[in-house]
C-alpha cells in the first residue's frame, strides 16, 4: 500500500519515497523556519506595542493614566508573547542548524519534545489572545448589566494601539498553530509503517 | 529503518508492523471513542450548568438578576460548548460505526476533514474558556483601575455554579485537545513512508 497515494511502480517504492520525501522535507523545513521567524517577529512586535502603550487623561483635576498593567489579561498577553518570541527564536536557530547540517528529524524523543512545546505554545497564545480580546470587548462595549463601563471612549489612543498589539499577537498565534501542525506531521509520520508488503518485494528470511 | 523503533527481525518487518499496528489501532480507536464521549458529556454538563445558572438579589427596592447572558464571554462559552458537544457526539457515532465495521482510517481526505474539525474545536474550546475565565477573574477580583467592580461578592451562588460550568468545559476542552492529537496521529502517519530499504528485503524489478 502506498501511503503517498501516487501511482508508482511498487518496485521503486523505497527509492521513490526517498526522493519525494527529500523534496517534502526541504519545503517543510523552509516553511517551518519562515513561520517560526514570523512568530518571533510578530510576538515581539505585539509585546512592544502593548508594553509601550500608555495614555494620560485629565478628568477635572484628576490625572488618569491608562497602561497595560491596568488589565490583567494584557499582562498575561505580554508574558505569553515574550515566551512565544523567545521559544520561536530558539527553535528557529535549531531549524537553521538542522538545515545547514542537512539532517532530517528522525529522533522520536526530539520530535516529541518539539511537538509538545509547539502544542503548549499554540494553545497558550490562543488562550492569551482570547482573554485579551474579552477584556478589549468589555473596554469597547462595556458590560452594562454588570456596570463594567466602556473605557475606550475615554482612552481611544490607548485602545487603538492595544488593538494593534493584539492583532500582531493574533497573527503570531496563527503562525504558531500552523507550526504546531508541521511538528505534528514531523512527529507522527515517524509512526507511519507499511502494513502490507509491496507485491514485488520478496522477503528474504 | 524501523519507524516503530523496536528490535525486530527485518525479514518480518511487514508482518510485525501489521500486527503491532492492529493493536495500536484498536487501543487508539477505544481511547478516541472514550475521549469523544467525555467531550460530549462534559461540554453538555458545562452548558447546562451555565444556562441554568441564575441568582436574584434585592438591593434596597431594586431587584437584580444575575444570569449568563449578562456576560458575553459566557454566551460564547455556551455556544462553543453546544457546538463541541454536538460535533463530538457525531464523531463518537462515526467511531462506533468504524469499530463495528473493524475498519482502519486510511482515507486521507476523511483523515484531513477529521483533523481540521478537531483542531478547530480544540482551539475554539480553549479560546472560549480563556475568555470566560478572564470575565470570571474580573468578576471575582475586579479591575480596580478601570472601575470594573467585583460582582462575585454580591452574586456568590451564581459565580460558584458558573465556575463549575467553566471547570466542566475546561475538562471537555482538555479531552478535545487530546482527541486533536489522536486525529493528527491518524492523519500524519498516513504520510510515513520508509525512506530506506530494510537490509534483507530484495527489490525485484
Amino acid at each position: 500500500m502506498s501511503y503517498l497515494g501516487v501511482g508508482i511502480s511498487p518496485g521503486n517504492v523505497a527509492v521513490y519515497h526517498g526522493g519525494k520525501m527529500k523534496v517534502v522535507d526541504r519545503r517543510l523545513r523552509l516553511t517551518e523556519l519562515l513561520l517560526r521567524c514570523s512568530v518571533t517577529a510578530l510576538a515581539f512586535l505585539g509585546l512592544i506595542l502593548i508594553v509601550t502603550d500608555t495614555q494620560v487623561k485629565k478628568i477635572f483635576t484628576i490625572e488618569k493614566r491608562a497602561k497595560y498593567t491596568n488589565m490583567k489579561s494584557l499582562v498575561f498577553l505580554v508574558v505569553a508573547n515574550g515566551i512565544a518570541a523567545v521559544y520561536s527564536l530558539l527553535q528557529s536557530v535549531r531549524c537553521v542548524m538542522g538545515s545547514m547540517k542537512g539532517s532530517v528529524l528522525f529522533s522520536k524523543s526530539l520530535a516529541w519534545a518539539i511537538f509538545s512545546g509547539d502544542q503548549a505554545m499554540a494553545y497558550m497564545s490562543v488562550a492569551a489572545i482570547a482573554a485579551a480580546s474579552e477584556s478589549g470587548v468589555i473596554g469597547i462595549r462595556g458590560e452594562e448589566e454588570l456596570q463594567w463601563m466602556k473605557v475606550c471612549n475615554m482612552f481611544g489612543k490607548f485602545c487603538n494601539r492595544g488593538a494593534g498589539g493584539v492583532a500582531s499577537a493574533m497573527l503570531a498565534s496563527l503562525a504558531m498553530v500552523l507550526v504546531s501542525c508541521i511538528s505534528a506531521f514531523s512527529l507522527f509520520r515517524l509512526y507511519g509503517a507499511t502494513t502490507q508488503r509491496p507485491p514485488n518485494l520478496a522477503v528474504v528470511k
